[in-house]
């Protein structure tokens, strides 16, 4: 299954410890996150919202890059990982009218999206799930999942700063920035 | 609204030609088909079949390829076009698994599929839709719609007979072919 729920509530493996909206329209507050791989819809039950999230092929990432990403990417779920982050974005109208060249150009050349992300690697983990082509009224584009270890949080905290100054995100028209610990 | 649902059954706009399996396995016979703007459930009911898909950003085309199509591409439902075809087709799971610059490498420079199909332009209307990430578990990656006046089913013929010769094609696993007239 490549399609996840994202459940904010009383409920889940993961404690909210920090929340914010960076643009746009907040996300409301929930003491809990869960997630969940669909369909889990029993257990998504009584949440306060719910964002559903898909993994799909790569849009922008080339042969060289991608050999690159594999040999340094980290699983999700390492015991010691016991940080989170989830990054819901929607990116404007504008964005999704360029053509694939434009985007590509603005989101590497320009904004050297995935050489940032490779920096980081294998501290941090990463799981990318794409909404805007579900078919429902999803809110957002994309939920970026990271899951690292405490002493890797200041690390975290330069990678979003590095891609929130990009020209890429000049396209960013909502974000919500959420961040987790493991609950034990 | 960008999802669409066509539908198989007794009622529909169009009435089905002809049907054949290109790749794969054939869908089901019916009479007519009819292509619903979703939400429309109610009507769906009683169809035999129901294929979803969304139009979504443009994946491989470039700018300049952009402002061609855009030059010459006509609208859906010309009084004229009374012939439709509804290709549903499904790649592989090794086309999904290439980087980007691999099957824009593969579906422009060697497959021309751009090309190709501004050859027939403005003679042939099309609506691209996608499936493969709308959560659902729908049997089809695309759909695409041609509409066409009778006049054109020759050169229709040559479109699609140029794409399946071409190397993209030899990542279609499943591919149906529905031809369509307008019901009077």
């Amino acid at each position: 299954m490549r399609l996840f729920a994202f459940a904010g509530g009383e409920a889940g493996q993961w404690e909210v410890t920090a929340l914010r909206a960076v643009a746009g329209e907040m996300l409301p507050a929930t003491p809990r996150v869960e997630v969940h791989a669909v369909p889990a819809s029993a257990q998504v039950a009584g949440a306060r919202w719910i964002l559903h999230g898909i993994t799909s092929n790569e849009r922008y990432v080339e042969r060289s890059e991608h050999a690159a990403l594999v040999a340094l990417q980290p699983p999700l779920g390492r015991p010691e990982a016991t940080r989170a982050a989830l990054i819901p974005i929607r990116k404007s109208a504008a964005w999704w009218a360029l053509s694939q060249d434009e985007r590509r150009e603005i989101f590497e050349a320009r904004s050297r999206h995935i050489a940032v992300g490779l920096r980081y690697l294998p501290a941090i983990a990463r799981r990318l799930h794409h909404c805007r082509d579900l078919g429902g009224a999803e809110p957002f584009d994309f939920l970026t999942w990271f899951e690292y270890a405490p002493s890797y949080e200041r690390a975290f905290e330069d990678l979003v700063a590095a891609l929130r100054a990009s020209e890429e995100w000049r396209y960013v028209e909502r974000e919500v920035d959420l961040r987790l610990a493991r609950a034990r």
